[in-house]
């Protein structure tokens, strides 16, 4: 049976130890590719140790795809070939197939470029200035960093995003009408409960079709508004008597229609009709416009305190940071507190303070800047070589100019399910429009959503050069 | 008019500035308490700056109490005797005064002793080792930090908090049904969306009213159900028809009663009979146990999947790591994953990574060990000090062996909320357990829930002092 000698484990914990003996064993072939592993039980008698320590190893493995299960049968060594470059630390799906006979490989498949994606780029995240602010934050905000974090957030949080806000998009507000939680989806929760799960939340198609799972997970009853080009259509918004209207004027993704004044005002104007209804502005991705400065918000607008602004750092910082905060219109903020007072907030005082002083000092307006250069960069690039490859005699490309992806549509007669099959079998990972859309019925057909802040500079010629080779042109 | 040169700010905000200038000048005195300030847009343009900036000044002075507004009227500087101590960061209260003519110091008697709440002690939390370990996570863990954070949490996290159940609370569980939270309320959320707000959430009466808030606010039914002296009555929970029970069987607040085993096997055999119910055991303060070893949780002898157990690190640890977690048995994860998995973590991968180390290198042990004698040896005096004073003889302690309270039972006529009131005018905040239940209908009287973890040693004789010349003894 399988052997390792666990004398020199040091300070590191035994689970830990066998997990990257068995992991290097896999790596270098000594273990080889559909080769049963000892039952848990007898090779925990084996060495000697306790079962839970081999469970424990053996979920790690096959939490990161090395090894995969067959309920009854016993625990196999995967096909390396088959896993993603990085073992992804998401693992449920693996788990999951704990009780099916899935090999996790074959469930995620390696792509050579990820188009379907909007990664942030990892190396661009200001690690260094982010560390140095946090040993600031924890040598002078001891006291504050003990204290329960607010329900709304911490005031130096709050006030630095008023700050932005008031720069970048022209919004003046007061600190107090922030609300900052961990993630969008939770203050979607949050809305909910505060407008009402008995209402009526309209969202946009096409669109992310995660927002409508969000608001049909908390109860609420969720229906989908067909666009036009001027964005979402308010005759539908009052046939199918919508009270809540879930939308992102300033870029809609993924068509990248940005909504005209005159709809705005069409907007505001359905909204003050009734006292039910509200206006949820998604902003997510206002801050790499590469054109012009971008539209003044709803919100800024807004006279008759309709509108709820929604926004993230997660996208526009790093992934790490779950931060996202809303502003509430004033009349909204009695109700909000007199309900959610009591919740603690979901941040921790540490990271509110520390982005805090990020957005103060500065540095989030620096690492903005430099994150519009580098995406456009990428996308220039991303152009220039599909400009020069066999794509450009048979495609169009539109709303290449805000955003972090643009819309491709290819002159061909493949169906969409075979396009992004036939692209994924050269390595290429793509969506189509038609995937964003409610019902496909009147969707665009062969118009591919090229998301690019994923994709490194170096790979895009060769990505190109696949993808042409995908849809057969020569 | 008030006037402040702004010549010399340097790098500082206008606004922070602004900020500190007058709260040095209510400090010392020079403004004096009721004295009124220049309206907003006077002072702006007699600085020569904008609104919006003497907007944030005043909102940031009034969210720590040092002036308040009457509408309509404008902004006056507090009674800074009435303050408390240290301004208190969570500014709800203030701003919806805002819209009405009370004073924040009025809402916020300032309290020589806090027995009303439990509070972490803030020199307790150990920075040093934390700020070590987030630099040594910010240096080795880049490529995970900009990674999306998993639904449940990521893997080191999980199966570091796998190993301290294992270790403290002989729980045996796999890393997979570890889910990472940003605070247990979310979680709460998150386990509405689960079970479904269709079914009848029973919480114990008395308790927290936090819990049942929580599930009415997710649209939940929350039934209150009657404990007797083995904790939750199961011919109640049969009789209201009860699907989820919501438990704190080690350690019940504010009662202070431990479940006995009978009780426990009772319990999962009522879950046992229907596939709909399930218990949610909260084991909240299990880490401060004096007497001895806790007892198993009902999630380690339940055999039949119905436990979902729950804990957090904000009351172990300290309030600014907003991280909790739940256990789900395993015939629940394919449900929650299959609904879930598209959500993104709420909590930061850094403090994940961060808390990980802090739990697998052995400091949150030590931690905890510290706590629990710190903590006792805060009872110990506290005892002690009863013991000496005229308390003694008309009063009964009880539950005094295990979490981070005691009840002290009063032989004195005087109804709750005069006692309340009498010990809040000698400067002592206490609450009664009559407050716990959901009705006072046959709820204990003259019975205070003496919370200690937040009490500074050397007040305590000053306290116990003042307390019983509250109560009227001699």
């Amino acid at each position: 049976m399988l052997t390792y000698s666990l004398d020199n484990i040091g300070s590191e914990s035994l689970y830990l130890y066998l997990y990257r003996c068995i992991k290097n064993d896999i790596q270098d072939g000594t273990l080889s590719s559909g080769e049963q592993l000892p039952s848990k039980r007898s090779f925990a008698r084996h060495l000697g140790i306790s079962n839970i320590t081999v469970e424990n190893t053996y979920a790690l493995l096959q939490s990161e795809g090395y090894i995969y299960s067959i309920p009854k049968t016993g625990f196999f060594v995967s096909d390396l070939s088959m896993l993603p470059e990085k073992p992804n630390s998401n693992m449920h799906g693996r788990f999951l197939s704990n009780n099916m006979p899935v090999p996790p490989g074959v469930q995620e498949k390696k792509f050579f470029a990820d188009f379907a994606n909007n990664y942030a780029a990892p190396e661009s995240f200001p690690f260094s200035v982010w560390a140095k602010l946090m040993r600031e934050t924890i040598s002078i905000k001891q006291n504050e960093l003990v204290q329960n974090p607010p329900c709304g957030g911490v005031m130096e949080l709050r006030l630095a995003i008023c700050e932005h806000l008031r720069q970048f998009r022209g919004m003046e507000i007061f600190p107090e009408q922030v609300i900052v939680g961990a993630g969008t989806e939770y203050l979607y929760n949050l809305l909910v409960n505060l407008l009402g799960r008995e209402k009526i939340y309209a969202v946009e198609t096409p669109g992310y079709r995660k927002i409508s799972k969000i608001y049909q997970i908390n109860g609420a009853c969720c229906k989908f508004i067909d666009m036009d080009s001027c964005g979402i259509r308010i005759d539908k918004l009052l046939s199918l008597k919508a009270d809540i209207a879930h939308i992102s004027p300033s870029h809609h993704y993924p068509s990248g229609i940005v909504m005209p004044a005159s709809r705005r005002y069409e907007l505001l104007s359905w909204a003050a009709e009734n006292k039910n209804r509200y206006i949820i502005e998604d902003d997510y991705d206002s801050e790499f416009r590469f054109a012009a400065k971008p539209m003044p918000t709803l919100q800024s607008i807004d006279q008759t305190e309709k509108v709820i602004y929604i926004n993230t750092f997660t996208k526009s910082l790093a992934s790490t940071i779950r931060i996202s905060y809303m502003v509430l219109p004033r009349n909204l903020l009695r109700r909000f507190f007199s309900k959610f007072s009591f919740f603690s907030g979901t941040v921790s005082n540490f990271e509110q303070y520390t982005l805090a002083k990020f957005i103060h000092d500065g540095y989030f307006e620096k690492h903005i800047n430099r994150m519009r250069n580098y995406y456009r960069s990428i996308r220039d690039r991303l152009l220039n070589e599909i400009a020069a490859s066999s794509l450009a005699a048979h495609s169009t490309i539109t709303e290449e100019t805000a955003g972090l992806h643009f819309i491709l549509e290819l002159d061909t007669r493949l169906p969409d399910k075979i396009l992004v099959q036939k692209a994924a079998e050269n390595g290429i990972h793509i969506s189509c429009l038609s995937e964003y859309y409610h019902t496909t019925l009147g969707a665009p057909k062969h118009t591919i959503v090229m998301n690019y802040s994923g994709i490194s500079k170096d790979k895009i010629p060769e990505a190109i050069k696949r993808l042409a080779d995908a849809v057969g042109y020569k």
